[in-house]
């Protein structure tokens, strides 16, 4: 891939970069379509009893960023708000279904944080103990199998049988990321192909079925839609190598999860590829034992991290992949779209 | 409940009773249709690699009695035998779709096996390691969820948007008596109407959307779908107090499973319920307090079951659920039908 030339100024132990507006800034033009999504899960978490309630809860009301959600939003708004007011009045019929598509994508993401979370060990997530730590391992299985169910029961109301294909799809793809990187476990010799290959399944292609999602339901062509949908795939890469760039200098407290989940659960990412590519020869392979052996101290990790300049380097590619999400949407001229390339910017350029 | 004055000859050491067909002959007037839902099925694990191909296949492929899949067939059949032209001509376009359900039936209920098995760290499934045994927790975790997903993406290419609500929402309700079951662990006073709503949303709430989606496919009235409906949530209350029976009395050889969980993972049955009720007050006190510490042993527990004819008093209850699933389709008037009681005796008298 070609590497941008220009260098950014991306310490990750500073707060994100003062030219991009917060999250809350960002979303204030759906912020009542956002309203009605936390109302939907509000209602489902409280039509639940007992233990069951107390952990959709949990899960569902503890903070989620709800990135998603508004990924489907605004892609969806990027047509109606231009409006004719038959445009205007077939949006409104089915801003319903928008919102109950989006509050479903975040049903299915809690899902694979529970069951990613139970899978990696992982102690912490929104600044509380995860499901498995507070509920238990067993809880914690099937809470992720019937916060699923019940967004594929809200997809299928929603009535528009591609959209369902499209989730259920997803949602396989998903796992396969996920099944593909527990096989590479421990294994230093992972491509970048086959890195971007597992974060393209595990993580992008939701959020490239959220953008499609929203397209389709604002009546868009089907060229409309792809475009939108490469936006959220390309977004969506650039959103996980940002991840993984946290995961080694991120602040456990600002992330509010548990981080060095890759080195101690053995999976080999872009900033750690990097790393050993940056590496001379006898350190590589001290690094690269110690990855085998899940051995690597989140303490030493960083200082190679900062001393090699990892987090700049990886974000270069997280840029690269930034800019291709933005020439998907080139050709929509939307006032909706400024508030799509600052959430791009935001995922881009956070730090938590 | 009142139970049924007739006793029953069900001793569970010996083979089922000589005058309920083998199961391969009662689906025999499905054959080609099972057939067709074992292509689904193959295909489905021939279109992976790797470790996910090979899971897939160790739970799809390995001898499931496709009871599920038969309740979905027969009920879609128990109009459309019947055929006017023209209805044969609909039943023909939508046979296709309810060999779709039936694989994607087989799928949710592999799903929950998977996950279940996980849950009570059973060994032993279909007369081999569970998967979480032969492929880790890790694994069963995640092709639980694929399962789950690719039942979905099949239920939304069938394109019945009713259909694709109900399954979702019993795969939902699933998960709610499954996690109702966590919650009663070693709680030795679980009532009856605690018992019967848990197994009806763990078991039977399946069984009973089979039923229904068979005959909505079909193109049945709605009375119709709701008799069919109600033959399945009856034959599936029967259907888990067998199990029931079989987890304390049954053959690991015959039933292929790691048996005696229940008590082992303090779940309170009927047929344990029953035994506490006839057990002397010292008996029952001991018996509720190695309960309640999940230190009741197989073997004491089995003699006590055959001293107090637990299998015979347990199965009449089975019995009167199975004769209310059979009033259910009384109405219907289809050589089908005789198919339909037959699997039902089977369900009812089996010993696997």
């Amino acid at each position: 891939m070609n590497l941008p030339a220009k260098n950014l100024n991306l310490d990750l132990d500073i707060p994100a970069a003062d030219d991009v507006p917060s999250l809350q800034d960002i979303v204030r033009p759906i912020a009542r379509q956002i309203g009605a999504v936390e109302d939907v899960l509000e209602s489902f978490c409280a039509a639940n009893e007992g233990v069951l309630k107390d952990s959709c809860g949990y899960i569902l009301l503890g903070g989620g960023k709800r990135i998603r959600a508004s990924i489907v939003l605004f892609s969806y708004y990027m047509k109606s708000f231009t409006g004719k007011t038959e445009n205007e009045m077939r949006g409104g019929r089915r801003e319903e279904s928008a919102v109950s598509i989006a509050a479903a994508v975040e049903l299915i993401h809690s899902a694979t944080l529970v069951h990613d979370d139970l899978i990696d060990r992982s102690v912490l997530r929104r600044l509380k103990a995860t499901v498995q730590v507070h509920f238990g391992d067993d809880l914690a299985v099937l809470l992720g199998d019937y916060l699923y169910a019940k967004a594929f029961e809200i997809i299928a109301n929603a009535g528009d049988k591609e959209i369902a294909s499209w989730m259920a799809g997803v949602a396989r793809v998903m796992c396969e990321g996920e099944i593909a990187q527990i096989n590479n476990r421990y294994r230093a010799d992972v491509s970048e192909h086959e890195y971007f290959s597992i974060i393209e399944k595990k993580t992008a292609s939701l959020i490239s079925v959220c953008a499609r999602s929203g397209a389709r339901l604002a009546g868009m062509s089907l060229s409309e839609q792809e475009n939108l949908a490469s936006f959220g795939l390309n977004l969506g890469i650039s959103f996980q190598i940002v991840d993984d760039i946290l995961d080694i200098l991120g602040s456990e407290k600002r992330t509010g999860k548990t981080l060095h989940t890759d080195t101690e659960s053995g999976k080999m990412t872009l900033p750690l590829m990097i790393l050993a590519r940056e590496l001379d020869n006898e350190d590589k392979n001290i690094f690269l034992k110690n990855f085998r052996a899940g051995t690597i101290s989140p303490e030493s990790l960083r200082s190679l991290a900062v001393e090699y300049n990892i987090a700049q380097k990886a974000r270069m590619y997280a840029d690269e992949y930034y800019k291709k999400a933005l020439m998907c949407i080139d050709n929509f001229d939307n006032p909706v779209k400024g508030s799509l390339i600052d959430l791009s910017r935001f995922i881009l350029k956070r730090d938590y």
